[in-house]
């Protein structure tokens, strides 16, 4: 069972800065968290089952967990409903290097639309995410949640895209309403596509960065996208002409 | 105030079943609310707002309005932080035509996935939605909220989708993850196209009236498009050479 401390530390982990400084993060339900523990057994810090749920589910053989009971359980989880199955994860490590081609995102603020755009990213081949220190943090559990288990192979890096972006030498893509028509555009294979807020899009200090001002344009009378949605139409206009 | 009878009236606008009946929908918060009621002034067929609401905003003129106190307002919601203030709408009430080109959903279960796709459908000048009769409810709450605003310009139909595309005499087209590459097909701007379950797709009784199965290539290693980001792709791809 877990003692009063161990229950104190992963409820502590709710919290941003504590799952900074320990470097986990809290993954819930049956599917995502054994999809993540096989595809990444060694960074696998905790696996916490409740008796339920063990008697009408198995945990794949050399894997250890900790039993729970469902009272206790209620106490640790996230969800209205839980499932009984919970895992603490090492974040993933990795440091922020140029690519060819990278996306950035300047103050994403939903946890399902950062959890879908790192899906959407490695759907379509970004090598990593650059956020700036602003946006939602990735490790959130919505966020989680809706990354369906992307997480360890979308690197996502928190920094000052002022500094960064002075720092590239590559076409910079700005997603604005009043930008060119995306579909006239010849869009580089190497550059940096830049989503903005949900309400107020890309910040201006950012402007001076930006080389061309990318907009899906409008057929009927939707007053706007939603981001992720966006953002999947955008990556699928910039790999359209890639060969695969 | 509201009386005890109209309490429980508008509590059972919960279900589904009741919604239909009265041909009514609840939407609650205030930016939504607001917006549905300006555009759609005759629609509205009740606004209620609490005390609270009132001190801190206004009401525009002409509106009628019936005012509850918070505690009786918390049994009305379904928001566990509500803002006090929501309405009632009608239904919009309009019938199936065949049209040029036409978005089928297949048994969409989310409403998230449901109201974005409505959103979308409204940007890329999609006239009307074609559901299949198991398709979450599009008077669901949670669908509203993330329609942002476009319920009433994009009509909703509940159809069996064998016997509609029975009496279809345009092209049929199909995501399915197995499908031809999109991006190197010739789409059709008068057409028909059908996205799946969630989970599993679109059901083996439609393939006999597909004419193209298509797909949106990976590039990455995901394991998956969310239905809606697909829906926003794909819609993406049939608008880009058509002239706006």
């Amino acid at each position: 069972m877990l003692s009063k401390n161990q229950i104190k530390f992963i409820r502590s982990l709710k919290s941003k800065k504590q799952r900074s400084i320990h470097q986990l993060f809290v993954v819930e339900g049956s599917r995502m968290v054994l999809e993540l523990m096989e595809s990444n057994p060694d960074e696998l810090a905790q696996l916490i089952v409740t008796t339920d749920y063990l008697e009408k589910n198995e945990i794949p053989p050399h894997f250890k967990y900790d039993l729970t009971d469902s009272i206790t359980f209620k106490k640790l989880t996230n969800t209205v409903s839980p499932q009984g199955i919970m895992a603490l994860f090492n974040q993933p490590k990795m440091a922020y290097q140029e690519q060819d081609f990278m996306l950035f995102l300047d103050n994403i603020q939903d946890p399902g639309n950062m959890g879908t755009i790192i899906r959407l990213a490695d759907w379509f081949g970004v090598k990593q995410l650059v956020c700036s220190l602003d946006c939602v943090d990735v490790f959130n559990p919505k966020v989680i949640q809706s990354s369906m288990g992307s997480i360890y192979r979308v690197p996502v890096h928190y920094l000052d895209l002022q500094d960064t972006l002075r720092q590239i030498n590559l076409p910079v893509y700005g997603a604005y309403l009043d930008g060119e028509n995306v579909y006239s555009q010849v869009l580089e294979p190497k550059g940096v596509l830049i989503m903005g807020n949900e309400g107020n899009g890309i910040r201006p200090e950012l402007t001076q960065f930006i080389s061309q001002k990318i907009m899906i344009p409008r057929f009927g009378n939707g007053e706007s996208l939603n981001v992720s949605t966006a953002t999947g139409i955008l990556l699928s206009e910039f790999r359209r002409t890639t060969p695969i």
